[in-house]
């Protein structure tokens, strides 16, 4: 049996608690630690944990595997002030979105009696807290490990065991730099673009009567949690500023294109967006 | 017993013609034009229309109501081609995503015996043709409707009872120019924006492992029918360059901020799309 301790039981916390359950994997018994009393007895009540505790007390002490789902300043100043309570030998990750920076600023604060192996699990919600957590989010989706030079390859090799347990299709081990240069493409980009759309309507227009998915999906992630992904877009600065950069660079080309009649070009930038998004689709399905 | 004629079984057209068996609506007898024999043939053999024809033989001459869903210059050309052998009194709609442009230039080649009544339902889907169609795309969706000067009131009202059956959530009645604006943005906007995004992916990285659906969803219209898509871009040039530079401007007002490292505006900018977010879903929610 092995004990678990989530640390921070919301919107992605609590889905690796409910998908442990929801996937039946019944050799890990359940702990968390979440500073709302009320999250905890529901999460006891529902049977997704063992027990819980506000603030920690015993738990630390007991866990072999930590998951820590806070946001990446508290999950510092948790790491500060807990770091002698963890068990000798215990795996501890993390769910942070960025890395490079997080990983630089924390080397120090890390418990020598515990193999750190940062992760992030690429699944969410646009609604924080424990009520929208559901194990289904992770089915299917990616999960990056971006190890440092002291973790275990053992104890990687547990944690990758472990998600793809709970549903992730692919487990990624890549250097930080990397990870925070893709996920700065992928993942904030994609909001700092939703966040640009939606606030570049006029609000006295009635677009709701105008919208199709092509804009429902588009904006679906201006509903965004202020504080953490200003958070983000600033521990990932010079990657996001990257990929913003080669963003603008397309989205001028085809306004040129458009300004200047030029159809045979914007012909082309659409055949090329198209074969792009076949591909994407194509190696996601096959879960390459 | 109202006879419907719809002019290319493609996917939206095909939609038009699933949707009304879907829907049960045995009032209406459905025709179909299309060029391709084993798409009508599919059509017959579903029992989706009654009757099909590869040319216009005496569908047209028979028809109430005639639905064009091809291409806007394609429909032109029909129009042209097939304008006397319309049934006089007949109500004809289109289905283009732009209006502005296409009234003007079409005036001339309206039919003087039908009221040509143009329309724009706001739902599509990425992949084209029949096989794709399906009238579920229509449920809870916006139709526009853009009248001209001569079109009978009465008629509108058929149109909107129909789109109504047919699924349709809100039927706007708006002028050409205001429906151009509103696409340029809703619709066109977002399709320039998600194929900038994926072409400016660097296509040597194997990004299928660093996705979550934000980028699944902001991607997902970047497979562009690239014919179509070069049409409706330049039949409405002006409004989609308007939108495209408050969209910029937005954009750089993200980007300022990060490369200022002003945190609180960043915050200001993620709660104001919050907020507009919200607002959407529930006035989209609600059907307002």
């Amino acid at each position: 049996m092995t004990t678990i301790a989530i640390v921070g039981l919301g919107v992605v916390g609590g889905s690796f608690a409910k998908a442990i359950k929801e996937n039946q994997l019944t050799d890990y018994r359940v702990l968390a630690i979440d500073k709302d009393e009320a999250t905890i007895s529901k999460a006891l009540e529902e049977g997704v944990i063992q027990r819980g505790e506000t603030e920690n007390q015993s738990i630390l002490q007991e866990a072999d595997i930590v998951i820590i789902a806070l946001y990446p300043q508290a999950m510092r100043a948790f790491i500060k002030k807990h770091g002698s309570q963890f068990k000798a030998g215990a795996i501890v990750t993390d769910t942070a979105g960025v890395k490079g920076a997080l990983i630089e600023n924390m080397k120090d604060d890390i418990p020598k009696q515990v193999d750190f192996i940062f992760g992030h699990p690429m699944a969410g919600r646009e609604s924080s807290g424990y009520a929208y957590a559901t194990g289904t989010i992770f089915k299917g989706a990616n999960y990056l490990i971006t190890p440092i030079e002291t973790n275990k390859s053992q104890n990687i090799e547990t944690l990758i065991h472990l998600f793809k347990a709970l549903g992730f299709k692919r487990v990624t081990v890549i250097n930080p730099d990397k990870h925070d240069e893709m996920i700065g493409f992928t993942s904030q980009l994609c909001h700092a673009i939703a966040v640009a759309l939606i606030n570049s309507d006029d609000p006295h227009r009635d677009t709701v009567r105008f919208i199709g998915d092509s804009y429902r999906d588009l904006t679906r992630i201006a509903k965004i949690n202020q504080s953490l992904w200003t958070e983000l877009f600033m521990e990932n600065k010079s990657a996001l500023l990257d990929a913003m950069t080669n963003f603008e660079a397309q989205f001028t080309q085809i306004k040129n294109a458009i300004e200047k009649d030029n159809q045979k070009e914007l012909e082309a930038l659409f055949t090329e967006s198209t074969a792009r998004r076949i591909k994407l689709e194509d190696s996601d399905l096959k879960g390459k």
